[in-house]
């Protein structure tokens, strides 16, 4: 093999929350001048056919439960197959940035002085409920969004959730379906019973499911309506908007 | 004028941050698709191009300090095109629902029963960050973030942001930079002087500035380097990651 004419170059790609037409026409023409794509359990392989054909493509997925690439290996495979082959482009579900471990990717990258360009994605936080017509943010309903991990490296819950329990903000929780019992009983213990929630499964994609509910309610449901990872949680007033609050309220008036 | 055959709807997209080619595949279909286009003052003109040059396109954009059409007057303009021109697709900056009333002008529409598309776009407060390459969430340094406007219809700061200063999540302000001065003082009364924080202007755009500080400083650095609006805030030790902190810190220390 001669390492003549390489130029390695990576660029940090989201793919946006699942369906394939959420790309970005900036992540077209960088899939279109790929020599090798790296992708991700969470990314529609569908994407994938934006590559030409000679384009080395590679399954790093991490996803739980599965036999998953630690991130250390996902690193020095980016940066070899860049020194080997050029333009390796990093397609991650969402947004690189957004609990993607992007930046350890750019930094080991930086590292090896190897130019990184990051090119944004649709993250499934703000995307998601978006598509499912829930604002993050409406005029007298909510003013900001935060949006948290369920998920920290320690496997614990993340100190941040206890004090999004505590404000006005639409809160919004990636990767903590698992952990669904223990954040209801934070917003609970913060007086938050009613507070409309919602939980969406495999958001954007054909088999998106929605369950809407409180606080009090919407871990019953999730369990009642099978709901499973991925999943997006979100607390907030602005799931009362959803067409679907209404008529469980309704529901809920009737039963009782 | 005949109405025959006139099935009116209405896309709401998201176009954004301003880099044309950060605009989705879906974002482009739905403009093919167009009869109608009615956008905002932060959208970039190139975008129109994906419709039809027999579609209408309307200019209702609204910025601070110019003439501009009042949220009443959009939702009605948009109702009407629909009923008389079919396809409506309202271009708005970044994501529909952040900060972008989207709401209000789903809910309008819906109350004349006209069946409305949501299209998720890039949200400048995820996406600028990530074209600066500041992560919003980075392993041990932030595992969230709060993005919060800077303006709410009254006028005032959001309350909001009080809190968020006092969390550990990474905070993003829309829409803040003429409040700086009082965003700054919140996060020093929470003893946050030394928080690394930066102001990009015009992000994605070709005319895209950033400056980097702490609390203590980035008011002054802000002025003097005349940042004007449209720019977004971030407060965070993320901020830190940018090469341009690091020799902003050795500068410092070399001066004092």
């Amino acid at each position: 093999m001669t390492y003549i004419n390489i130029e390695p170059k990576i660029t940090l790609l989201g793919a946006g929350p699942g369906d394939p037409d959420l790309l970005t026409l900036k992540g077209v023409k960088a899939l279109q001048a790929a020599d090798v794509v790296l992708y991700d359990a969470l990314t529609n392989e569908a994407l994938l056919t934006h590559a030409p054909a000679e384009a080395i493509k590679v399954y790093v997925g991490k996803r739980s439960g599965e036999h998953s690439f630690a991130q250390d290996a996902i690193n020095k495979l980016m940066v070899d197959y860049a020194l080997n082959y050029g333009h390796v482009v990093r397609l991650k579900g969402g947004d690189p940035f957004v609990f993607g471990r992007g930046y350890e990717e750019l930094d080991y990258a930086d590292s090896y002085n190897i130019p990184v360009s990051v090119i944004p994605g649709i993250s499934s936080s703000i995307g998601v409920p978006g598509l499912q017509q829930i604002p993050v943010t409406h005029r007298g309903l909510s003013e900001s969004f935060w949006v948290i991990t369920g998920t920290v490296s320690s496997g614990a819950l993340s100190d941040d959730i206890y004090q999004a329990a505590k404000s006005n903000a639409t809160v919004i929780i990636l990767m903590g379906l698992k952990k669904l019992a223990e954040i209801v009983a934070i917003f609970k213990a913060e007086g938050k019973q009613n507070l409309p929630a919602a939980v969406v499964q495999n958001g954007s994609s054909d088999n998106e499911k929605l369950v809407v509910g409180t606080v009090s309610s919407i871990l019953e449901i999730s369990k009642r309506e099978k709901i499973q990872a991925p999943a997006l949680l979100i607390f907030g007033e602005v799931v009362s908007l959803h067409p679907s609050f209404k008529t469980m309220i309704k529901q809920y008036v009737a039963i009782s």
